[in-house]
Formats: structure tokens, sequence, C-alpha cells
């Protein structure tokens, strides 16, 4: 329970037409908010319910607030101010400080007084775990890795050996870091032999990594997510990867081997990214893409193809085998009577 | 070990040429089964190991059992029949109860007595294991969860705080539900905030998730899986989505956000969903498609495109850039001698 | 800490220019080792930095090896040398022996003398943990599974019932191996009913399984993992498929049910293989591709697209979907002006 005037301090939002003292218990959709919760208008599209809504009070914008029937919290940027009045009614993270009397953590590891080790994690000789860092139930923690200041590793996470997590960063459920990359050798007998993988993976600051994402450690340096970037579940990271600051990846992306990412890029889900090459900063792809090649200006790049009716799409499939005829026939008409006006 | 007449009788299939009181031990493919075991015929292609398999008895149509050489099991669906006849050859699901002693449980869960609570499990503050739920080794069952009457946890299943599991929800190894959406705003320097997702999931009665799929809980309102949904391994499923009753979805399939899907949907391996659209009921989608747009017809819709040699395909994907170019070179023909019969 | 004669013994290398009992300490990459550190030559395109090198020794080809000014282990085949040497800077797996003591084993398992049993670890009835075998933190071992000599299971591996590993089976974290495969019927009213699955899954000797990685088990007959295949992350192995002997899988990966595929295959990352096909030894399939049809000739096979400018996608997609007007358009103009030259 909280109130108006305490939200637009939190968010950053000036009040208008409502009252600071106004009681709010929650957040709920424009259509189906009810007195005592807030909402926000994340769309113009969705105006039109601003006459109807019950809420207490919408977050939006200055445009949108001048002649806005509703009360109003107005801020420049109302995502960012949603995001920020949220947080107040999001359930406390785990409080408890200790050591669970379930986990086991090896007498050599380092723990800081106020952190949590939670239900049945194990904790390995010389990890350390520092401040305000919260280890939720079933995690695996390596030996002398470390879970930075006010971390948080939801469950069941393993953190390999060595791995250093940065402060703040969150992991979901079922995230694997510093698993051995995917480093062989052929030898003459066709038969794959391992390549020992030595180096590591840093985290920065500020990371936040999705369900059963998976980052591999590196071959030999290692692979590095810079601070601020944000990774959505079911993500590969292969070894010697680096992603750059503040990029944000959709689910189902798999980067393989010693790419480089830049920073402030966007990459769209299911996107394939191939080993040893560069992407500049600023770099959106849409989704289910595949870069085969660097990238070095910013911008947006694509190659997913759209769903067609079944029929109409096996016809079109059939026709892109025979381009190249196309092309052929094409140039002996052209051949035949001349070409022009094809600038 | 059963008799012929009980399979018959589970199976909803009558005897035909054999005798209801021979004892079968097991289950095997047509061209391998021994005495004591049953088969079936699941495609017209195998139709010719009728002649000499020497299985007890052959699950098959009312069509494939005239002339039938073999002793038969007849139904009118005989894969329907089959799932029900294999059953009685399945390992009994782990028949203990109670909790084991290696279990964390919080005291104020609640735990029907004859729930099963598998080793180094954690079932936090306010969660509800209803009657006959098995929650197997491994598992973390968060603060207020709920997991169904018969439900199933197979291993190591995450569910997080207040997900709603039905009645009879099977959920294979690695499964995380109710891990953080994918929820971000842009602030003015380019760096991501994190919006709190204050909803949660609903998973409906008989829904089956397979290994190390992720289901996402909603930004604000919940992430549902409507009844009797089949989700394979590896499935992605943003905040927000809506599955609709009774579709199944093969593995690698990625859902984003506030998507919804229809009832009776079949989508194929690996096929990638835009955010914010809907998919109208009985929508099957072709593995490897993209959708990136509202389907508001049932159907089948695709845009996978299948191999051919690399060097075929590498001039193909080549002449591909130069589409726009081709057409602009037919236009010209066509402005110089006259356009016809292309209606 | 070792020496340059003991890694050229490990390696299979000889001594250029160095002496045999300079004292090595680890391994760097050319640019960044100093002294005391090893290095190799992955590429031609590093060979300048073999001038500038501070590496006590290189490890490269014979040809490379030829007026090469820095120290050098010579081999011919560097990537197997540099493998083999890598060993002796890898820290050592875990040498404890015996049963951890929060590990819960059931009294009818069989563990060997000298293998491991992590903290938090579950082993059911009847499951058999051979000489040699490390069981990692969390993982679940099922009811008469059997994991081979000398097998590693990194950290949070899930192994059901009756699944069988060979030697030295390496699993990541995470790794699910005998999940239910995703077998279903489908009844009168459009509703799954599930078919029980009651085959397993074998895993050869020397087969390696990235993180996160899915192996449903056979719903009859066995899924099958033949010796030295080498699994990446993230890849989905369905019901009774088959993968022969020394094929890589890169990461993401999808395979649909009952596919065989042949030995020493190299299969890209992001590929999707339908059902019930079969492709032959040495295939090669490049990223993202998707294989609908039976290969039955070695070769490299693609489908994927790379990205261009997004505004030049949309013309190409856009394009793409009038390829069938245009094959018309042109026809109609040959037949005007008559066709030649385009075999």
């Amino acid at each position: 329970m909280t109130t108006l005037g305490e939200i637009a301090a939190v968010a950053g939002a000036r009040l208008q037409g409502c009252d600071a003292a106004a009681v709010v218990a929650g957040v709920a959709p424009l259509h189906s908010a009810e007195p005592g919760q807030i909402s926000f208008l994340t769309h113009p599209r969705y105006r039109s319910y601003l006459a109807t809504t019950r809420a207490t009070a919408v977050i939006l914008s200055p445009e949108d607030a001048r002649d806005c029937p509703a009360p109003a919290l107005v801020a420049a940027n109302p995502h960012i101010a949603y995001a920020r009045a949220a947080t107040l009614f999001e359930p406390a993270a785990e409080s408890r400080r200790g050591i669970h009397p379930t986990a086991w953590v090896s007498p050599t590891a380092s723990i800081a007084d106020d952190s949590w080790i939670g239900p049945h994690c194990a904790v390995e000789a010389g990890a350390v775990i520092e401040t305000g860092a919260i280890v939720g139930p079933g995690c695996v923690i390596g030996e002398q890795a470390t879970i930075g200041e006010g971390s948080r590793l939801v469950a069941q996470v393993t953190v390999c050996h060595r791995v250093r997590l940065g402060r703040r960063v969150l992991a979901q459920p079922g995230v694997v870091i510093g698993s051995d990359g995917f480093g062989l050798a052929l030898d003459r007998d066709g038969r794959w032999l391992r390549v020992p993988q030595l180096g590591s993976v840093v985290i920065g600051d500020d990371v936040e990594i999705g369900a059963n994402t998976t980052i591999d450690r590196g071959a030999l340096e290692d692979t590095v997510i810079e601070e601020g970037v944000k990774l959505d579940n079911q993500i590969q990271v292969a070894h010697n990867v680096r992603i750059g600051a503040h990029s944000a990846l959709a689910g189902c992306v798999g980067i393989a081997g010693s790419a480089r990412i830049g920073r402030h890029c966007m990459i769209g889900g299911g996107v394939g990214i191939a080993g040893h090459l560069e992407i500049a900063d600023r770099v959106q792809i849409t989704g289910m893409s595949l870069v085969t090649q660097s990238i070095t200006q910013p911008g947006i790049y694509s190659s997913g193809l759209a769903v067609e009716p079944n029929r109409l799409w096996n016809k079109i499939s059939a026709r892109l085998r025979r381009l190249d005829e196309l092309f052929r026939r094409l140039a002996a008409l052209e051949r035949k009577i001349g070409r022009d006006g094809a600038t």
C-alpha cells in the first residue's frame, strides 16, 4: 500500500487532477484497473480508454496528458516512470540473510554476512559471495567463482569455477555460466579431441540473464558480457564471445564462438550469429535473421522471411530454386532484343 | 504382465484371431516383436510386416484388419488404442507418499497427505501441493505457488512464486515456469531499466511441458496456457502470452511477448512467433517458419526453406539479392516489346 | 608448472629453437603471451605475431615453423598438439572420492568405490555409478540408470530412469537425458492423449553433451547417440533419433523424432532437421538451415539466408512473394519473341 504522492516521487512524475494522498494498492491494465490501482498508457491506440478507466491515476506523457479526462501521473518517459513506480508493488525479494541449514558451503568459501545462501545450494572451495548477494534455492557456485555485491541468482543457477559476476547481476532459473566451450580438434581418423577450455566468464554490473540461458567459458581468454547487457531466455553464448555494454538480446538467440557484438545493440528473437565476426555499436537485427559476416555500420538488418499460406509458399520456394535459370533466361531475352531502362 | 483381454478392455479394441487369455509382457516394433509382446501398425507402409511379425497381437484399424494374417486388436483409432494399451507397460510413477527427509518444506506450505515431495526439493512459504501431486527430486516450488491435483514434476523443475498449475500437469526435467519476463524500458542514455513483472503464470489441466522449456510470468496480467496444451522441449514462452486449449507446439518454438495463439493449433519445430499478434484457432505452422503478423484464418502456413547443395544455394542466395533488379529489368523489357499473357 | 620438454612429449611435438628445461606456467594468445607461457598459431593470418610474441614457445605446423623467428613446438597437427598440451594446465577435475554427506543415494544403487557423488545429488533405486565416474553437485540419477566408467556430469544434470551412459561421457550443467519424447495421439475431439515412452536412451563412449541440451527417450526403441559424438549447448534431440559416431553438432540444433544422422557429420548452429529422415555419413550442413528430406550423398548443404540492410531486405522479400508472377511474365515475353540461349 502506498500513495499517489509517493508513486510520483519514485517515478519522477507530476500529479495532474488527482490527490497525492490517494491510496494505491496495485497496478493493472487501463481497461481492467479498479479504484486503488494505477495504470499506464502504453500505446496511443489505447487513448480511448482514458475516458472510461477507473484507475486512481494513469502514467502518461505530457502530450497524452493534454485534455486527459483521467487523473494522471505525467512523466517525460512514461515507460521509465512506470518501471520505477512498479517496483513499489513487487513482492520483496528474499530478505533472509545467512546460510540455509540445508545448503552446503565449503569451509574455504567466503560468504558476506548479509548475503543469503538458500536451500540445497552448493558453494565450492574458494568461492566468494559478496555483500547483499542472494543465492536462491538449488544453485551451484563453483570453485573460486565470485557473486558480486547485490547480485541475485533466482534458483537452480549454475556458476562454474572461476566465473566472476559483477554487482547487481540478476540470473533467472536454469542459467548456466561457465560451462565448457565447444572446442574440438579433429584428428586424422576423423575423431574429435576436446580442447581444454582454460578461460573463464566475466559478467559486468547490472547484467540480467534469462531462464535457461547458457554462457560458455573462453578457450584461452574470457567470455565477456559488459555492464548493463540484458539477455532474454534460452540464449546460447559460445566461448570467447564479447557482448558490448547495454545491448539487449531477445530469446533464443545463438552466438557462435569469438563473435564480438557492439554496445547498444538490439538483437531480435531467434537470431543466429556466426563465429569470428564483429558487429558494430547500435546495430539492430530483426527476428530469426542470420549474420554470417561482420556488420560495420549501425542500422537495422534482416533476413527473416514471414509465413505465407503453405501452398503459395511451396510454389515460391520451388521457383526460388530456379532463380538462376530465370536470370539466364532474362539475360537471353535482353541479348535478343536489347536491354534498356533497367538501371 | 497382463493379458490380451485386459489390453483390449483398456484400449477399447476388439480381438481378432487371438486368445484373450494370452499373456503379454511388453511392447515392441512390428519387425522385432517377440511372442509375449504386442505391437501396432503405425503406417500403411509397414503392412508387409504383418505377414511375418511374431507379436502376440497387433493393434490396427478395421481397414488394416481385413485379411490381416496376424492376430489383431482392432480399434477405430489405433494410435489412441495403442497409447492406452501402452500405459499398462509404463513403469509405475513414484508411488511414494510423504516428504523425503532431504527435502526442505516451509512450515507454512500446505502439502496434501498423499502427495510426494522428493529428495532435495525446496517448497517455499505458502506453497500448496494438492492431493496426489508428485514433486520429483531437486524441484523448487516458490512462495504461494500451487501444484494441482495429480500433477507431476519429474525432476529439477522450478515453479516460481504465485504460479498456479492445474490438475494432471506433467513437467519434464529442467522446466522453468514463472521466471521474469523480458520487460525493459530504455532511458535517455540508452540504458535499460528492468520493468517489474507483476503478473504470474496460470497452467490449465492436462498440460504437458517438455524438458528445459521456459514460461515467463506476465508483466501485469498472467501468462496463460489453457487446458490440454502440449509443449515439447526447449520452447520459450514470453510474458503475457496466451496459448489456446489443445494446441501442440514442437521443440524449440519461440513465442514473443503478448502473442495470442488459438485453440487446436499445431506449431512445428523451431517456429518463431513475433509479439503482440493473434493466431486463429486450428492454424498449423510448418517447421522453422516466422510469423510476424496476425493469422486470422485456419490453414497451414509456412516460410521455411529446405537445404540445397551449398554451391547451388550460394548461387540462389546471390541471385535473391538481385531480385529487385530482376523485376526492373523484366519491366523494362515489357515496356519495350509490350506485355501480355501474364495474368 | 611444467617444462617445454614435458609439453613436447604430451603434445607429440618437437622443439625448435628452445630449451626443453624451460618452465611453463600457462597458455595465452600469441599477442598477449608472457615469458613462461606457451601459445599456438591458430590461423596463418596471425603469422606476423611470431616476430614479436614473448611466448616461451609457440605450437605450429612444419610449414609455419620454417623461418619462424620464435621458439617453436612443431607438430603435424598443431590443433591436436595444442589440445593435448593444454590438458596440462586444466584445473584437476574433482579428485574427491566417495559420497558427499548431503547426497541422497538409494540403498539399492551401486556406487563404485572410487567414484564421486557430489552435494545434493539424488541417486535412485538400482542406479549404477561405475568406477571413476564423477557426479557433480545437484545431479539426479534415475532408477536403474547407468553412469559409465570415468564419465563426468558437471552439475545439475538429470539422467532419467534406465538411461545408459557409456565410458568417459562428459555432460555439462543442465543437461537432461531421458525425458519423455513428444508422443501424442489425437482423439476425435481434437484432444491429445499422451503416448507412453517405453524406450530409453543409450549414449556411447566419449560422447560430450553441452549445457542445457535435452535428449528424449525413445517411444518403443532407444534413442541412440553413438561413440565420439559431440553435442554443443541447447541442442534438442527428439525420441528415436540416432546420431552416428563422431558427428559434431553446434549449438541450438533441433532434431525431430526418428531422424537418423550419419557418422562424421558436421551440423551447424541452429539447424532444424525434420523427423523420419536419414542423413548420410560425412554430410555437413551450414548454420540455420532446414532439412526436410533425406540426404543420401556426402557434401555440404545449406538453406540459410544472411542479413541485408532492413530496407533492402523488405524489398527483396516483397519481390520474393511475387516470384511466381515473375516467372509467368517472363514466359509470356518468351512466347512473344521466342526464347533462346537460356539452356
